[in-house]
């Protein structure tokens, strides 16, 4: 390979194993010989402020990358930073390529989402308009799986593992009584339904699994929701709704919670959130008892149940971007392509980063069945895979050890 | 041990261990020739109803228990249902007394909490008033920690180690950006802070540990609250309250948000939780973003990162009532002594059951430090053992295996 150093960052929002990519970064640009592994703090805007971390001096030995792989959230801090057209700002794009030629780096990796692979590309192309030899390549992460082009997304495998196990477990807690309860649970996921779709994994020949699923991708009708769950009101019922759902005029349904928004004796605001609103809807329409449970944060950092097929695919898709860089490719992303569900069998390819950058994936309506109410089989199957698999926690004093950049 | 056979109940809200009571008082009796062991469905309301089941045709090898120790929730299912005094309705005690003798049961265990107590205290006095020689003993259980005379409760180590884990992860989730985000997770218990000062395991050489723990305890300030907020207000923060956090004049905070509940498009009322309305008010005063977790029943149903520790006194507790019992002893409930904490060392004992029915134990105020936003390290330290050890989950399809009665 030609002399050089590597830089690598992380961007947008967390998720469980986008460390797990940084360890394949790290690992394949070590094992390569690579002088020096720079670790950008808090992705291209930590860059700029010249913040930067010599990652041979982070990560001593086997354990550490151990560690890093079983440690939530980005490793490295993260950013929400949008690069300008370089038009606009050149300026900032000849400040970055500053930076990395003091630190003579040569290999560029920046692991994200949408955002993050625009970052890759602009870089990419004005490294081009300048004749730069500066090798830029993007690692595909987001708990959402709304990226173009790859068959899934590392980070969503360990976050459908986290929504399947726990609603399963809401299931048992939910039925417990004898009198019946709902429980509406809000998974994430704006616009894209993949999250929620997660909650079909749960039903099996040990348990009932949950009522209805909605996801973004069909409009929300507060009315048949209703309806249905009226229909059997005589026992418990879980529903799985996601976040981003819309009612027909395309409005948020928790936007419909704000409109007269609450003034507290305190005289503050108070907002609501999706699954609670339709709660408090369900209790006054059928008199049930019910609960809102929100995943909130806790489905993006929860690797303590990480998939380990999505960390080993995290991992594979870091040391993969250095292969390619390495092998000349630039302005690129490590993609998935699937060979077969049964048995699984998942090889990566490298595809054009703008091909990916700014497109949204969302779940094909053909895989959204019941009148908008539940998921079909053939989604539930895609997803399967995807969660097998346990990583061994690494348990100091009761709680997983992580690893943390001071 | 003389002749007759077993009834086993579950009551109360569920928790991740209550199952393996459950499976220690089958085992027990099991192994003590016990001929009929049956399960009450949906606790002595259930039983008055006539429902209940043939444990030895439910559980069938050493499989089933393993997997009914790491089943959350109520196996038997539960009820929330209170005896009314002998005096007041002496017929229901002979309905009960009625089913019992036709079923040969000489051995009834309820496991559950105050409640739960209160039932055995009172048909253990029944008996004795009517010269039964049915024996009635209590296997505590419940996430809150509340219950008088025990060291601890079985089911509380584990929510307590789902907590540390779950803050662990939201704290490296809410430190990654390079700009101050304030996270507010709400905890579980109404009136005693047990489990939301289980937010101080967090703290350790690879965690920063939550800003602030309050517990309902004592007197929630909500200026001095944001004041310390906002005295740190250039660096993220994560913070802990209870649910059942209080004004000085009394009033639940949660209660401030709800004063004029606001009217959504639909026409309904919309509620809010306590961290809801902290954020929202956090934002308005800083400026800062912020985010509300709650961990609602995921914290008494996480049985996938159940404390061993637990689990295993869990199933003690209901095989020392089956030996208590066949000893002679009634009106009885099963209590932990701490011998040690370094190293942990605890014992059971038999202690009158009317000493924990309708006792509520709190947080000794000496352990609440730092003007109530702390807990002592005395505290920490007494929660430390309780949540040592893991329970190997048998995953199957890539999610815990629950065994559930059909």
């Amino acid at each position: 390979m030609k002399k050089g150093n590597v830089i690598v960052g992380q961007s947008g929002g967390p998720t469980s194993v986008i460390n797990s990519s940084l360890a394949g970064v790290f690992k394949a640009a070590k094992d390569n010989g690579v002088d020096k592994i720079y670790g950008m703090r808090n992705g291209i805007q930590g860059l700029l402020e010249n913040k930067y971390v010599d990652l041979k001096e982070c990560l001593k030995d086997g354990l550490d990358i151990e560690l890093l792989k079983r440690t939530p959230s980005s490793y490295l801090g993260s950013c929400r930073f949008k690069l300008p057209e370089i038009s606009e700002n050149e300026q900032l794009f000849k400040d970055i390529f500053a930076i990395l030629e003091k630190l003579d780096v040569k290999y560029f990796f920046y692991i994200g989402g949408n955002d993050s692979m625009d970052t890759t590309k602009k870089l990419s192309e004005y490294a081009k308009s300048i004749n730069s030899d500066i090798r830029f390549m993007g690692v595909p992460k987001t708990i959402d799986n709304d990226l173009a082009v790859t068959d899934h997304t590392p980070g969503y495998g360990s976050a459908a593992k986290y929504i399947g196990s726990s609603i399963k477990e809401i299931i048992r807690d939910g039925l417990v009584y004898n009198y019946p309860s709902i429980t509406v649970v809000e998974i994430m996921g704006r616009n894209a339904g993949w999250l929620t779709a997660a909650a079909s994994l749960a039903k099996s020949d040990d348990c009932e699994g949950v009522d209805m699923i909605c996801l973004p991708e069909v409009p929300f009708d507060v009315d048949k929701f209703l309806a249905k769950i009226e229909a059997n009101k005589n026992r418990s019922q879980v529903v799985a709704i996601s976040e981003g759902i819309k009612t027909k005029d395309g409005k948020y349904v928790c936007e419909a919670s704000r409109e007269n928004v609450a003034t507290d004796s305190f005289g503050h605001k108070s907002l609501s959130g999706t699954s609670q609103y339709l709660a408090e809807l369900i209790k006054e329409k059928t008199g049930c008892k019910t609960r809102s449970v929100e995943f909130s944060s806790l489905q993006r950092c929860a690797s303590h149940i990480a998939s380990r097929t999505d960390v080993e695919e995290a991992f594979i898709a870091g040391s993969k971007a250095v292969e390619a860089a390495i092998n000349g490719e630039t302005g690129k992303v490590v993609i998935f392509e699937r060979i077969s569900t049964e048995p699984y069998q998942m090889i990566t390819k490298i595809s054009d980063v703008d091909k990916i950058a700014n497109v949204e994936k969302k779940v094909p309506l053909e895989w959204i069945v019941n009148d908008g109410t539940d998921v079909s089989d053939a989604l539930t199957d895609y997803i399967k895979p995807l969660i097998q698999g346990e990583m061994t926690q690494i348990m100091v004093n009761g709680l997983p050890k992580h690893i943390v950049l001071k």
